[in-house]
């Protein structure tokens, strides 16, 4: 009965579609179609849609969703009428023809995704600066419900507005066994004894989506994990053949692409996942570039082998190396070197925990940002202590940096729009914002008990005013400099104020200054 | 006359050859042929002869060396008989067959051409380390024969095994109109005027080639940079096109690449060529790596824009970045980024000029080498002293780096023989060695007053006994410290001595520690 009644659906009755006739720009159009269930509605053909506005087309791989449910997902960034018509060697799902009209953004926080600007910064699509402030919360899709509502309340008054997490939760016991034991994974079945990697499992990704969905309308970016070591052997999650990569990672493709709050992080500490080479993420890579139709910022997470940032695929670096960001001056070398933006994204966390990367205090954690800012970068909080595991599972914050994390972000937002650029990198060590016009110094673990007026030659020149303050990163207290500098070519290199004037400091750690031109 | 015996010489008379026949490993065996004259004997044929000795075979190609002189180098790497022939489609030179025995290395210093070893480091063809220490003497050829044998000498008494130097020189008054004028240039020709790219100049290629000999013989590597940028639109030798950059390029590896003392520096400020893309470089580099029969070692030197050293046909860093060695542990971040040697082969200059390059004090010049060799890579010297240009002209070195780079160079040639490697690089910022067995600790400009006794997991159990040295890296003393330690486990991450031992420190920068393995 269920195979004749399916035969009958797809040769000859009318096929059924839902799709909006309507939808803001890079919010997302949803097509659905029923289709065939027999055989194995995941693999083994081509579907898609061609969406155009007569000036751009895009052509998204569908998905299947279950219960016969075939889906299309489409973000369209321009306004005006996009017209479709979908692909497939599947009667049912092929030929269909429609069109919506997409509208302007309305929603809050709808800037369109986050593209890559002046090289080693970021913007929303539509022009908005976007400074990443991240954080790290693996697991939190994987708790229950009361858990992640209560972890976007936290990110919605939090400085942090891109989050690290998972798309294949770690193995880890309470999942099997409970207290947050998983009824859905990424693929049918229940153990490793019997995943059928060829099928994925359509409730795991709901979940996954409706809570990207969630972090989308508080305006934070989910950067999504594709792949992760934490299998200690117990589901094979990270020794799945390649071509099970492939399909996976063309299935989460077609689910997510059209979330604009979409990144694309291959792996976390990929090269834990032993058995994968660096070509094998290579083919991924293309592979993503290939599938999303548009482009979303893609990079990979290190362990002690580094993926070579350098390959065109890759849009930024996101670096695991601690000591880059105890010592200042080592992110305009890896600007440099790679020449793409540098996102430190795991720097040790906040915490008490025994193992060594997860007991920074809250002052070297905000040491640590300040030193990834200060050279042009960017970087990303995770807190580790015992009581409040907010990197496993998120819930809520208990440590004292995010303060101070969104102290720096004010500042940083209040800066130089092109975002904080190193300045004169050969020779200062703490100096970034905008050259002649704006300047951050900060001092880190020295504690100065002045500073001269001394500024680099670049776009510099004799009669510039410039007013002072200091800023005490860690109280959070800026204070106005009671005075106007001036500056006069000092030698080759440098200007000073023409009264020779210096800023008296309160020798302690963690200050710095904001010099910034004025008229 | 000529026109006849010219062609008499070619069509009928037997052809004059001349080679060794005997030659020592590692050695230029030099096959000279007689040949045409006319047209243009530099251009636009191939000539090139096939070396044997049946089990591996070369293809170096031949050079004109003017009056009507042909030769092909080869250096041959195995001992025993190796038959050649020549290839040309001008009949003088083609066909021309013979042999010669290799017999076993006997000059001093010859080991044969640096090779990579052990992924970061050096060593010599027949196995020996190297470990570069390097200097700079850019226009040292084009001095007189009295200041290039001093520098010879100077060379000989130093720490310095490697030698930066350019091979066209840089514009300088100087070598138009004297003191040091100029006879012979790359090229035909005597000014921008009348310089014929077409027509190199032999005398000028010989006169490099004996100072290259002059160096293999002291046992220096010649690092010869093949393009530079310092022209000041004078010469134009910095705006050829990219066809004669290639002609060029093929020349010098005709002639030098069968020294077995030879780097192949591209450029050195590269991007201050600044009509010269990225891609052109990638070009010449395929050059080299294709036409150099023995693939000696291959970098390029930057200015602000850094190649990309990840590309496959460079074999090391050659990095120009001065605060990669001005804050340790950066050198690790590089090795981990790029997987291969890293140079930091050029750090600033000990010296008192007004340009802020060339102003360290040997205090510093010194600290900036340990941080290089803490880190796992190297470094190389150069001194700007306005009474002593060294790293202009060569001669004499004034300086007060260079004994303790000496004495630097002979505790890595008595440490670890596959170099220092960094040791826990994540999180030791000042540490190197041989896990387990030899570490080295480097404070710096830190004065600290002791040292507890504590080293990283790596390699490390328990009862394992250390003996320690205090190291005055300034004033070059070695203290033993009057005590054995015994390694107990502290935490997950540590080794302590079991008695809780601690080493006094005499509270002033520039020390460091040897620790090493007893029994």
């Amino acid at each position: 009965m269920k195979t004749i009644l399916t035969f009958f659906l797809i040769t000859w009755i009318p096929f059924l579609t839902h799709a909006q006739t309507s939808v803001e720009k890079w919010d997302v159009f949803e097509l659905s179609l029923k289709g065939p269930t027999q055989g194995n509605p995941f693999a083994g053909f081509e579907f898609y849609a061609e969406f155009t506005n007569g000036s751009k087309s895009f052509r998204p791989e569908g998905f299947y969703d279950g219960d016969g449910n075939y889906k299309i997902r489409f973000m369209p960034s321009e306004e005006g009428v996009w017209k479709y018509e979908t692909f497939s060697p599947k009667e049912a799902l092929n030929g269909h023809k429609g069109e919506f009209t997409c509208t302007a953004p309305s929603s809050a926080n709808n800037h369109g995704p986050v593209r890559i600007r002046n090289q080693y910064h970021f913007c929303y699509e539509d022009g908005t600066p976007f400074y990443p402030f991240g954080t790290t919360i693996y697991e939190w899709p994987y708790q229950d419900e009361q858990r992640k509502l209560a972890t976007i309340e936290t990110l919605k008054s939090s400085p942090f507005n891109k989050a690290r997490f998972l798309a294949i939760p770690p193995y880890n016991n309470r999942y099997m066994e409970g207290p947050t034991k998983l009824e859905d994974f990424p693929f049918e079945g229940t153990s490793k004894e019997n995943w059928d990697f060829s099928r994925f499992n359509p409730p795991f990704f709901r979940n996954l989506e409706e809570w990207i969905e969630r972090m989308r309308d508080i305006g934070v970016q989910a950067d999504l994990i594709l792949f992760r070591p934490y299998d200690d052997g117990k589901w094979g999650f990270d020794q799945m053949d390649q071509e099970t990569n492939k399909r996976f990672v063309r299935y989460v493709i077609a689910r997510f692409a059209a979330y604009r709050n979409i990144w694309w992080s291959l792996a976390n500490e990929n090269s834990f996942i032993e058995s994968m080479t660096d070509e094998e993420w290579d083919e991924l890579f293309r592979l993503v570039q290939d599938k999303d139709p548009y482009q979303h910022l893609r990079s990979i997470h290190n362990a002690g082998r580094i993926y070579n940032y350098t390959h065109p695929w890759v849009t930024h670096v996101s670096l695991q190396y601690y000591i880059a960001v105890r010592v200042p001056a080592v992110t305009p070398l890896l600007r440099d070197l790679i020449k793409k933006p540098v996102v430190h994204d795991e720097i040790n966390y906040e915490g008490d925990i025994s193992s060594r990367w997860g007991q920074l205090s809250a002052e070297e954690m905000t040491f640590r940002f300040w030193n990834a800012y200060i050279g042009g970068g960017y970087a990303t909080h995770g807190e580790s202590y015992q009581h409040s595991p907010w990197i496993s599972t998120g819930g809520t914050l208990a440590g004292d940096s995010p303060a101070r994390i969104a102290f720096l972000k004010d500042i940083v937002e209040s800066g130089p729009e092109e975002g904080l650029e190193p300045i004169d990198q050969y020779y200062e060590l703490n100096m970034a914002g905008k050259a002649g016009e704006y300047y951050l110094v900060y001092f880190g673990k020295e504690q100065p008990r002045h500073w001269d007026f001394v500024l680099p030659r670049n776009e510099m020149k004799e009669g510039l005013r410039f007013k002072a303050e200091i800023i005490d990163t860690w109280n959070m207290k800026i204070t106005p400099v009671d005075r106007v500098f001036e500056t006069v070519r000092k030698d080759n290199y440098r200007f000073i104020d023409k009264n020779n004037g210096r800023i008296k400091l309160p020798g302690k750690p963690y200050m710095a200054l904001r010099i910034q031109r004025i008229e």
